[in-house]
Formats: C-alpha cells, sequence, structure tokens
C-alpha cells in the first residue's frame, strides 16, 4: 500500500528487519529526508559520518550501507533509479530559512516535520541527526569545499528501495526547501515491502 | 598554560564563552579531533550538518562559525595557519579499525578516548557525534564523491584559534589513526586564551 506525504510534511512509522521501503518521487525533482532510530533504544541512530568513512565516498547507492552511531548496518540501498543524494546536510529548518532565505515567517521545514512525526515514538528534536536526503542533489566543489544545492536528477516515478537491517522508527518528509526540489513542493511516496520484494 | 595530549589519547575540559581555544600540531602533520556541548545542556552539540550548511561550503576556515544542533554558534574561527580541516566523518573507532584497517585488536581510537574524557562531564558515549577534526585532509571528489585521508598540510608549530561563543565543554584527541596522520601517532597542543588575546 502506498502512503502518500503531503508536500510540506513528514510521517513516523516503524519498518521492521528485512522489509524493504520504496521511496518514490511521484511527480519528479522532489527531495526526501530520511532519519531512522533502532526502535528497540532510540539512541542509536542513522550515522552519516560512519556510513561515509566506512564506504570512502560521499554519495551512496546500490550496494551501500546506511550505518548507525554505534556502527551496526541500518539499511542496504538494494536499488536507485537516481543514484544521487545527500548525507551532508540537516534538515531543513526555521531558523536555515531565516539565515539562508531571509524568511521572516518562515516554516517547520523537514526539521520541524521530522520533530512532529518522531515525537509519537518519545524521540526529542534534539536527536533528529543529518539525514540521508533521498534525492537531494548537492554538488560539490572538490577543490574549493563549496557545496551548492540544485534541483534533484529524480523524474516522475523513480525511486530508491532499502532494505532494513535492525526494527528501527523510520520518518520521511516531503521537503519544504525551495532550493533542494526547484522551488516546486510536492508530495512523496513510500511503501513498505515484505522481505524478499526487492525485484518487486 | 600549554597541555600537551599526549599520542592517541584525549582530553576534555570547560571552555567559557569570550575565552580563545588555540589548539597546535607541535610536530607536524597529526589531527585532533574536536568535539563540543553546551555546558548548560549537553543535548545541544556541534553539528557539521548545521555548520556546512550555513556556510554554504564543505571546509570551514578563518571566519566561519561551527553551530550547534540548536543553530546557535559554538565558535568562530579567528586564525588558521592550516585552512584544511574534515568536518564529515566520525573519529576513528574501534568498528573503524576492524573495518577499514583489518585490525584484529584495535585501539579505542579517538571515540574511545572522547567518550572517556567527556565521562566526567555526564556525557555518554552515543552523544560522539561528527568531529571537527582539526588538520585532517579529507581530498573529495566532487564528481564521484569518493573521498581520500591524506596526511595533514599541518607543520611542526602550526595552529587553529576559535573563540568560544557559549559556555561548552569540549573535547580533543591527538588522533589514533595511521591513515589521518600519516602512520606517525603524535601529540597534540592546546591553550585556553582569554577573551581579546586573538593575536597572542
Amino acid at each position: 500500500m502506498t502512503v502518500r506525504i503531503p508536500p510540506r510534511s513528514g510521517k513516523g512509522f516503524r519498518l521492521n528487519k528485512g522489509e524493504i521501503l520504496k521511496v518514490t518521487d511521484p511527480q519528479g525533482e522532489q527531495v526526501s529526508d530520511m532519519v531512522a532510530f533502532n526502535a528497540a533504544d532510540t539512541k542509536e541512530y542513522i550515522s552519516s559520518g560512519r556510513s561515509i568513512d566506512y564506504a570512502s565516498k560521499m554519495f551512496l547507492s546500490t550496494g551501500d550501507i546506511l550505518y548507525s552511531n554505534r556502527s551496526n548496518p541500518m539499511f542496504e540501498i538494494i536499488s536507485d533509479d537516481v543514484k544521487r543524494h545527500d548525507f551532508t546536510l540537516t534538515p531543513c529548518s526555521r531558523e536555515m530559512f531565516r539565515k539562508l532565505y531571509g524568511e521572516t515567517n518562515p516554516p517547520p521545514g523537514c526539521q520541524g516535520n521530522l520533530e512532529m512525526a518522531l515525537q509519537p515514538y518519545g524521540i526529542a528534536p534534539d536527536q533528529v541527526p543529518i539525514a540521508f536526503n533521498i534525492f537531494m542533489h548537492v554538488a560539490v566543489n572538490g577543490e574549493t569545499g563549496e557545496i551548492e544545492v540544485r534541483p534533484p536528477l529524480s523524474k516522475a516515478g523513480d525511486s530508491i528501495k532499502l532494505r532494513a537491517e535492525m526494527d528501527m522508527i523510520v520518518a520521511l518528509t516531503a521537503c519544504s526547501a525551495g532550493q533542494s526540489n526547484n522551488h516546486t513542493y510536492k508530495p512523496i511516496d513510500f511503501e513498505l515491502l515484505p522481505e524478499g520484494a526487492a525485484d518487486g
């Protein structure tokens, strides 16, 4: 069953070990920030720093593992139509909209939407880590270190599938930041598929 | 007063708002992983994801701000002899030495040394975030995303000065990872200078 995340919002859910999370960009050029926590102990969380270190690369795709802060595998990426995601930046937030966009009355952003989605699971705002920013296209200048947020490479219907390597609480957003999604605030779809549905 | 951190170890200390932390590489080509927490509420911690986002660059140097997960300034870099540090990777750890170096009896690494340095302040192992890895030279291929840990660009006596923007608990290491320091495990020196000592 496909669940639709409306524009500029988020959803939290439980994902069991072996299940496959399929995240689809239904209209193209939209980003979904994903965070994850060990369901049995939410102090264990998805860690960009461990994942990038163990993969020795910043851009993760099919075959790569997303690790926790305790160095345990949380997800394996088992298929990926887009092959470009960001794992460097914290979710967009009221403070980000003020600082980078100069907005005086900013929306809660992915940070606020993740906080609301995680609150029922007892996960506090300070626990929201750097997200795996699905479909987010951040260009990196390897010489200067400058980064630039560009429109996602995702086309309508493109998806990524991640197999859960532990029981987790996961939250996803349909991103609120204009720079991330080419100034078109769109929904994100996701499905939980049973183990073995990798080719489904 | 200069404090020396012996090779492959770490130290924790309180740093008050306005004080200047000077970190020196006394022998050259050594890395110091730095983490920081709000002294009044250690759930607020240094955040690479916020800092990189607000600076729009991965390599931070003089004039750049290191932000917390709550988007508050923690440090301003006020001088920097080396101009190349990493803010992408979690501290080296037993698990990293096993996974990347194939070591069967690994040392605690910067992760373990930071945990020990922070324990007296009531900061738990799971709270150790991505560090500001002073003098660490991580080459980034902007096309492929591949990263490569190279010897630091620091020469003997090179230093960085950071002004504290809040009262903090800080921990520093003399790094334990051969790849980070050209396989020479050396000490790191630091000093706490009073406000206004920026040119000292």
